[in-house]
């Protein structure tokens, strides 16, 4: 039996539930698979078996055909061995200040890995207590977690403005997008207290407002979302010089309005269109320069100053330039491309 | 004496310079501020002094006012203790999975903060040797390094080609920011076990190389610079119909050879050049799909097959197309644009 057997509870829907008494280490867990891993922010979310290999001659995992199988959760009960599986949660913790004189000592081993001219490269072992990592453990843990956890591989997907037309452009017009959440903004039937400005022009104006992920408590991460009142403009793919004094005029008065409303100058901020978009009609959004805010990366951020100045160089420019982004593996637009590139012999 | 003693070497130029030899530990560290501090991604940039208190009656550090001076480089010549400063940067690592079941074992110790229902978060200390964090020590440190890595205040600057003529270029010219290093590995001077590969054809050649950034232990933070031959190509600005062959062959060669060395496929794969770049010899960087580097915003980065097709489409792009980027307060470019943009009466 592992060191930390799982206890039956009758909870008040007198569901039997099993709750582990404090783990004190991971003596008998089965990694079963990696669920997610994230490396800029050094996390890593794992599925496995909390009690395998417990003892010898245990039952085999009922609910997994995998090799790794082989777990006896409760001995005493066989039927609970086909949810002994726990999500776990890793997290490297950031440095907290008052620690690093500990860390910034003899108490650290260090081992050089590089060095070239004044630059060195070590590893860093901190005292143990100095070395804790954030451990978030869910059991038993249902389906609907393991998806919650998991990562999807992403593509890069490098469109041509003829694969917008035979490709994109179907794919949108087929799904035909509920966008009817945008209209009910525009016409004030929605979110009217939430909006921060408006140009009430059919052809150039607009309606801002703050975006779900700012918190509106500070402007250090301030998200404002600028949707247009003129409809039927899906994307950047649909715009050329005819659009330039709705783009221009939403890069004048918005960054005034911002400098007013919050006191941010318009060098402080980040204005720009995704493609592809969360929703086909178009918006701009901004965002606080310091905010590191999701969507502002190479493959999905076109900036406004750029969209307009590409269109002043080239009329088409965005009828013309293939344009790249990351689309998920169970993008139903990733399944369109390889359809078409299979068709091809690409 | 600290146990690292500085040791005094005579480099080619006659210039007498500082090297450490591999510290074992941070004995005698003081730290005198921290520069920034990353919570997201785990890091922490201190400046310190690296050979402070280490014998009773040390010189203070002539260099600073600060009261925790106290440093004593190297005893046998006290005007080298004026650059005893060192930046030290700390992250924390990412897992990596093939220690994965040795974190998930009885090596592990769990302290349990808190359970609630199936959700209980712990605290795990890890065997020492999954304890490292990786740690990049300059020494000795220059202002320029201080400045590079302290936070500060962004702001947003759109470049035209009237302005970098007139502000960038003679702003780079100027301060002639050494590349010697650069050199050193296309010399093979420097680095040359770990390039991974190499085109020699100094038109259109390059080398490619794992980037700092990279642990070069787990592929889905795969981070390679490749590093042109060609000699006096500071940036994007300068590229035109002429660098295409370059620009093509470094983008189908890498592709290539990242998918059969790392086996990762070409759309998992983000090639992009930065503008402003860190430093004016033409490099592009790659990295994967999966992981959020640093300097893939769009106010930084732009990609390579972006690049390849703005020239396509006008020869002149690159030297016509304002492109924006952010500049860092105490950055003594954005200065030469302030006292331009005074002058201008902008």
């Amino acid at each position: 039996m592992a060191e930390n057997p799982p206890k039956r509870q009758k909870t008040s829907e007198s569901e039997e539930k099993i709750e582990c008494d404090a783990l004190r280490n991971f003596k008998g867990f089965k990694i079963k698979r990696i669920l997610n891993q994230n490396l800029s922010s050094k996390s890593v979310f794992l599925l496995g078996n909390l009690y395998s290999e417990s003892s010898p001659g245990s039952a085999g995992d009922a609910s997994s055909g995998t090799p790794e199988g082989g777990v006896a959760c409760d001995d005493a009960d066989p039927q609970s061995s086909g949810n002994d599986q726990a999500v776990v949660l890793l997290e490297k913790t950031a440095f907290t200040e008052d620690l690093l004189p500990t860390l910034m000592s003899d108490k650290s081993v260090l081992n050089r890995s590089m060095q070239n001219d004044i630059y060195g490269v070590y590893e860093c072992f901190p005292p143990k207590e100095l070395s804790g990592i954030k451990t978030t453990l869910i059991y038993p843990a249902t389906e609907k977690h393991i998806q919650k956890y998991s990562a999807q591989d992403v593509h890069l997907i490098n469109e041509s403005y003829q694969d917008y037309k035979n490709i994109t452009l179907p794919y949108i017009e087929e799904k035909q997008f509920n966008i009817q959440w945008v209209y009910n903004i525009l016409e004030k039937k929605a979110e009217s207290e939430r909006i921060v400005s408006e140009d009430p022009d059919p052809e150039t104006g607009f309606v801002m407002l703050p975006d779900m992920k700012w918190d509106e408590k500070q402007t250090s991460n301030l998200y404002l979302i600028v949707i247009i009142h003129q409809r039927g403009i899906k994307s950047l793919r649909d715009l050329s010089t005819s659009h330039l004094p709705l783009l221009r005029n939403i890069q004048e008065k918005c960054l005034k309005c911002i400098q007013e409303k919050y006191s941010i100058p318009a060098d402080e901020l980040r204005a720009y269109l995704h493609y592809q978009p969360s929703y086909y009609h178009l918006h701009v959004h901004f965002t606080h320069l310091k905010f590191n805010a999701p969507g502002t990366n190479v493959d999905r951020a076109h900036l406004l100053s750029s969209v307009i100045e590409n269109i002043e160089l080239m009329p088409d420019y965005y009828q013309r330039k293939p344009l790249a982004y990351v689309l998920r593996e169970n993008d139903g637009l990733l399944a369109k491309f390889r359809e078409a590139r299979a068709g091809n012999g690409q």
